[in-house]
């Protein structure tokens, strides 16, 4: 069975350098500084598994840790969209990456984007300035203060009689089917959320909300993926076609063989995501 | 034991007539279409424990949702930073509600601060303006879309021996602890804010984190509380003085004590919050 994909991150936070000017300055200087090896469009270089670092860059940076005590950031000048989790290119670095590796891009991509969208105060409209060492940025206007935004998202199995509710995006590869997801709102409880996104979407009504496994996932901006498993409580589906193409109930046989890559019911999520930690461990519940 | 705080709210979200706008001007003519009271820093009006309505106002108002098929709203005018949670008026009208009306308020409250935080576009500094039913802004300089964010925190109890580790806040009502709590980073997985949190805030290393509950919190604008059980793989405590006044490992007995309104080791955190509904189980398992 598979590691949660982009958790196991190895290094130290470090928090304590966000809040101490000084030292963070001397962190900066620390001829063992580094900065991570992204191509314009966002994929990680990798080498023998591990993500590639570069000599301190001139620009602004956010500290993304210590690694056995040797400061290691990412650079905020890159802002663009970066290329999503589906290309091909992406895919193969992340394939080739050791165990906690995809952790620290995840991190940095996700802080990356996050100060590409947000130059300005959304309170009221100046141009805003990093600070904390690259963990937040504040307003010299009307001095808010405005944190990395990293946004819940339920991911989630009704399961009915042995089989669980897989559905699909118009946009997705040929024959792929996974979990139902949707961002939690305001006011919510993660088991209210995964009730309510799977009503919305399928019409099914679901008690008995276990959680299961949590991810962050940085495409195309920082979330946290919340994966739990439900009870139906019947199988009527009626599907919401803006949200999905289809919308199917598969047997636990199923779910294996296609996970064995033996063809079948469905395609199935690829690794990294979590749905495919969710079938994997259902399959074999 | 108490259900948990912000939980089983009743009003039907209505997606779909948040993607409708003729189906939405029909919610806003409705004459069965009410705006929740609130005062002007922002305590809901309650009667015989329900949340209090008015006729609809002039000004931008969100969807709350449906009751039973009547259009509930939030007016936006208000944006005010609204009164803390632990302002007595508001305490007593949260405790004078019925089960499931407090939901709503947090919703409600959750989305009018963020509406009057989020003014201006973080991508491009121009005014945005609402969309979908208030569930948005969108930037006509830029075409960002924008929608209300929720940070996710964990609050976590270390557990080592039977006893539990609490900590207090300097700015905290005499004699209380709590749970450990912190907001949950771009990049992590919730296991990992867990033990990343416990280990800064008191020095203690923490393994088995197990998801207990989660709860919608509104305080001061919309957060999702994550609330965990670790076990510890020691007890000795480092505190960080930045965050913490105080750490202390408390014994089964005396945390059920202290809920019990017994006296003893410490003062429990207040009904409504997660870190009591924690606490409550723990005690009891």
């Amino acid at each position: 069975m598979s590691a949660v994909g982009f958790t196991g991150g190895t290094l130290d936070r470090a928090d304590r350098l966000r809040h101490d000017p000084d030292a963070l300055a001397a962190a900066m200087r620390d001829p063992a500084a580094r900065v991570l090896d992204l191509s314009p469009d966002g994929v990680p270089m990798v080498t023998d598994g591990r993500l590639g670092w570069s000599a301190m860059p001139a620009g602004e940076v956010a500290l993304l840790g210590l690694d056995g005590g040797r400061p290691r950031f990412a650079a905020l000048a890159w802002a663009g969209e970066g290329v999503p989790f589906r290309s091909p290119t992406l895919m193969a670095a992340l394939a080739s990456l050791r165990e906690g590796e995809a952790a620290t891009y995840a991190a940095a991509r996700s802080l990356i984007q996050w100060h590409g969208r947000h130059g300005f105060c959304g309170n009221c409209g100046h141009a805003t300035a990093p600070f904390r060492a690259g963990w937040g940025r504040t307003c010299p206007q009307c001095r808010a203060e405005h944190f990395p935004r990293v946004d819940p998202v339920v991911i989630m199995l009704a399961e009915h009689e042995d089989r669980v509710l897989l559905g699909r995006q118009r946009s997705w590869p040929a024959g792929r089917y996974s979990a139902l997801a949707g961002f939690l709102e305001p006011g919510e409880s993660i088991e209210e959320a995964v009730a309510r996104e799977v009503a919305e979407e399928t019409g099914v009504r679901v008690a008995d909300v276990r959680y299961v496994a949590s991810q962050p996932w940085p495409f195309p901006h920082a979330q946290l993926m919340i994966a739990c498993v439900a009870r139906a409580e019947g199988d009527a589906i009626t599907l919401d076609e803006h949200e999905l193409e289809d919308a199917i109930w598969v047997p636990r046989q199923a779910v294996a063989e296609a996970l064995a890559n033996e063809g079948g019911a469905f395609v199935p999520p690829p690794p990294y995501a979590i749905a495919r930690t969710l079938l994997e461990r259902w399959a074999a519940a």
